[in-house]
């Protein structure tokens, strides 16, 4: 027999010839579905979801590790499940391989394209010695009205694009500010999309009128050459104009680079980007636009600008269409960005009916509630250790990282990325790592280790060996200090706290709560069990989790086809209230109890 | 007796203890009139018109040089007439010498002041931990309408305004932008006019609200060094984009330059000018702006842009306040631009009653005819020797130039800026000696010089020694060539082909032409009796002409300080029609009779 499986949202099909398990034909098909148990259905990271077709019965192992709803809604673990038919069959982002949950990232739009810039054919007379009108004169006869504000920058390209296209051209014009660019006849206009985070940089091409994404990549932020995190920019850019200049301009030009390769990989070229929307934290936004951070970094720390911002990209340096803007989605507070505006925007959160905790987490991590009518938030200093900074081998999502760990007695179970050899720990396997030690009881509740065949005591305290030398791709031990584990108490505390505290502000308890968002590349890596076994969730049954990758670059590309959507984004960031966490009284107790390993 | 004299417009008050001529009087207090005979009545350069008080009655050659029309009115000849009283005395401007004029160009404007941008106070509530709100936030709930458009400069330089002044600050407002400029509290704003020649920049300094001119400076165009003329810059421009922005760079480099000046003069900062009008020839306004010039340079020459613009003055590179604005006057036609629309502008031509001819005379001299309801304009091609180029001894109105001549008899007399030892022949002096030479009949009326005891052959002609060696400032014989009189009658046949194209089209005469306006610096030092001598004007009555100085600068500054004279501008520009010469079947046929010299 031969039967065909589609995998979604990947989209790959794959012909099977005999009745193999789903997990032999992922692998066959080149979908990197996660196993740390190598196939055995003792990890149970392999779900995924059976929409159509007909398979084996669940084995024992699966009625272990699946509940009777999940059973009922198709839930499956792919390693268990053999084919006995064609099958459609969903992938949840969470059982992917990292590098492959990044490709997958929607390229469908939740919102019907509403562009703020529109293309305009026109087509015009030529001159002759008898009509010696103007340029300008002619192309105004053929714009919709003929007073409307045309930049100087298409004034300028506007001779040479008429001549060498006999007097045809494909206009941008955008709402209320006029033609804004100038392309040769029948050209597709083009937005960008912008996460500008304070370690990572995602970018989205997108066919505007469509709202097709075209092309997506990801580079890292350069400003990390001047200080990894936030304050260290806002430091940095406070000690000299230049310096704050010199950030701005690594940003800018890092935006500019990603423009250019994103465009390079559809044949188009940066000219025919005639928008962009770029979000980021408040202090990211400030310079990018080249706004003064000083008053960011001192108490009470103020925004200079909170309001949507649309600039010329010119006027930053963006190398697009020299007449096309850049538009900034609004900022709630010095700590609440423009990109949690843009994860409240995609998510939905913004106007739910039930009690929602939406969690965008990077090196600062903003939390909001969403409580009866009202949007609360507020931002904790996570820090960088969940992308893998500050820990002792800890690496970011990269081949080589193992990004699950399991402990079965003595034995580590691991997984890496690409699945070579492993040189670090990613997010998720320390998070991973921490939760199998904590519920082996290798650590205790404050986060010391306790006496174990694979704890010793390293140059700076002791330390759990996780791999050992010989099974490395550098040749040396890969261990778990506990100053790491300190680390990730720090965060993930500091973010516990926070949701906490707007649980408190909204007389609600942690029960209260129906679902949590969990949105940013680490939130979708991590194991939710992991992240609930160590105390960063609260103990909620896993099904109100969801995982939902980089909403704030959606959110961004939302923005960025529909002005209607960012009319809401306005709405959303005027109506949202913010609690900063300094000023309320009981946040040190707060903090130092969601530190503990419960 | 103690009398006291008032000099207008020179603003000169003297006072003199007998009863001396007012020559004498003028030159005690330093005002500099024309008196190319020594104060002998022979000239008739000096004219004044007493407005107030008792003088001495005409003298014998008073009623030779001054008809019955004149001394009605009060014109007399400053060195015949004896101060009997205290006197106002008014000086017209082709009576003084040079310098003095360019010192006395009006200083008030013919218009009450409406200016685009406006003062706006704000105080603002400081921020507490309590009151966190942005400083955007602060800012917007002072201003007239809280959605106002804030220029992105004015939000990066918002931060540090507020914190310096105790939240105060001025804003400037500009009609239908928002909010482009901020500045310590109670700051005048001020604005730039500028008229940028192919060979002279003129600027001026004005406080906006007021619509006083603070100061004025002139200074040469360095894009000479690029080309002589507008074809040759043109020409240059199209070689390559890197060329182009090369002229565009040294233009706006020297309008930064000036404003810099302008504001030093008065103590004052460009970041406090906010606006800025720039009148220039259709060439001039394309590379100033940086459009492409390449349609200009090549038949049917047509601009990219006419109608009036507004560009961030950022947008071209001018340092002003960054978030203020350069409006652009528009232009007619490809040679027929924002600086004659600025012309037609300030002297009122575009709606006089009467049949008028308007010139602005320079390296292009443009020609408007108001006649009934119709406003015609044309370009001719009158090259630099006006301004002393292109003529053997020949050099621009400074000290040593000899700007007044008189032939009497075999003696040639003579008149220098600054009084020192001549060193060349300025435009208004060289027209005074071909028409001195002409009346003598030492030239035909082909432009030949004819024997004479000063004419010699040279080394490329016939030449006429205006002043020998030894009374030079250089050592050398100062001469007229055949040839400087050949370009003089090209360029004033040009003219005055132009003007009869333009009387033809609106099937009129010379004799039907009530008033003739002249403009230009050039056109305002020459003695129209010499233009009319050699037929570069046709034979009307002295009174006819009216010499009005740099009117296209007039015009910018009435354009900088009213919304309405902008409008009118606008309204001007789309009414004046055009004239192109080189469609005209008989403009050869003109030009060759033009250059005779009558």
């Amino acid at each position: 027999m031969s039967y065909q499986i589609d995998f979604e949202p990947v989209g790959r099909r794959v012909q099977v010839t005999d009745s193999v398990s789903i997990l032999q034909a992922a692998r066959d098909g080149g979908v990197g579905l996660a196993a740390v148990c190598g196939g055995v259905g003792t990890c149970g990271r392999c779900r995924v979801q059976v929409l159509s077709g007909q398979v084996s019965p669940p084995t024992p192992a699966e009625l272990d590790l699946l509940d009777a709803d999940d059973l009922a809604a198709g839930y499956r673990l792919a390693c268990q499940t053999e084919v006995r038919s064609d099958l459609k069959v969903h992938v949840p982002p969470a059982s992917l391989t990292a590098p492959q949950r990044l490709q997958v990232e929607g390229r469908e739009l939740p919102v019907a394209p509403a562009p703020p810039v529109n293309a305009h054919a026109v087509r015009l007379s030529a001159p002759s010695r008898m009509d010696i009108r103007s340029d300008e004169a002619r192309l105004r006869a053929a714009l919709p009205a003929p007073d409307l504000p045309v930049d100087v920058a298409v004034l300028r390209q506007m001779p040479g694009v008429l001549r060498a296209n006999d007097w045809a051209a494909t206009l941008g014009l955008r709402e209320g500010d006029g033609v804004v660019s100038i392309h040769p006849p029948d050209t597709a206009l083009l937005g960008l999309a912008v996460d500008l985070g304070t370690t990572k940089i995602a970018g989205y091409l997108v066919e505007l009128a469509s709202g097709q994404t075209l092309a997506t990549a990801g580079v890292m932020n350069p400003q990390i050459a001047y200080g990894e995190d936030v304050m260290a920019r806002i430091g940095y850019a406070m000690e000299s104009p230049a310096q704050a200049a010199e950030l701005q301009r690594v940003a800018v030009q890092a935006l500019s680079d990603l423009a250019r390769d994103l465009c390079a990989q559809v044949e188009r070229a940066p000219e025919d980007v005639v928008e962009a929307v770029v979000v980021g934290n408040t202090a990211m936004h400030h310079l990018f636009v080249g706004l003064p951070v000083r008053q960011l970094g001192l108490a009470p720390y103020l925004p200079a600008v909170s309001e949507a911002l649309d600039v010329k990209a010119r006027d930053v340096g963006l190398e697009i269409a020299p007449g096309g803007y850049v538009h900034l989605l609004p900022n709630i507070a010095g700590f609440v960005g423009a990109d949690h505006v843009a994860m409240l925007l995609a998510t939905g959160i913004y106007d739910a009916d039930h009690v929602v905790l939406g969690l965008d987490i990077g090196t600062n991590t903003e939390v909001a509630l969403r409580a009866g009518e009202r949007l609360i938030t507020c931002s904790t200093a996570s820090g960088p250790a969940f992308e893998g900074a500050h820990i002792r081998d800890g690496m970011r999502a990269a081949a080589g990282a193992i990004e699950r760990v399991q402990l079965i007695g003595d034995r580590v179970e691991y997984q890496t990325i690409g699945s070579v050899p492993p040189v670090g720990l990613c997010g998720s396997g320390i998070l991973d790592a921490i939760a199998a030690l904590r519920l082996a009881g290798v650590l205790d509740s404050r986060g010391a280790l306790v006496s174990h065949p694979r704890v010793r005591r390293g140059e700076n305290g002791p330390e759990f060996v996780i791999v050992e030398a010989a099974e490395t791709g550098h040749g040396r031990d890969l261990v778990l200090t506990r100053r790491d584990v300190g680390e990730i108490q720090l965060a993930k505390g500091a973010m516990r706290a926070g949701m906490n505290i707007l649980l408190k502000e909204a007389g609600l308890s942690e029960d209260d709560v129906d679902e949590i968002v969990i949105a940013g590349a680490f939130g979708t890596y991590i194991d939710v069990r992991s992240a609930v076994a160590i105390g960063m969730f609260p103990p909620l049954p896993e099904r109100r989790f969801h995982q939902v990758g980089n909403a704030a670059g959606m959110g961004a590309r939302m923005a960025l086809v529909s002005t209607e959507q960012r009319a809401l984004a306005a709405r959303i960031a005027r109506r949202a209230e913010y609690v900063e966490l300094t000023n309320v009284p009981s946040f040190m107790e707060e903090f130092a109890r969601a530190m503990v390993l419960p």
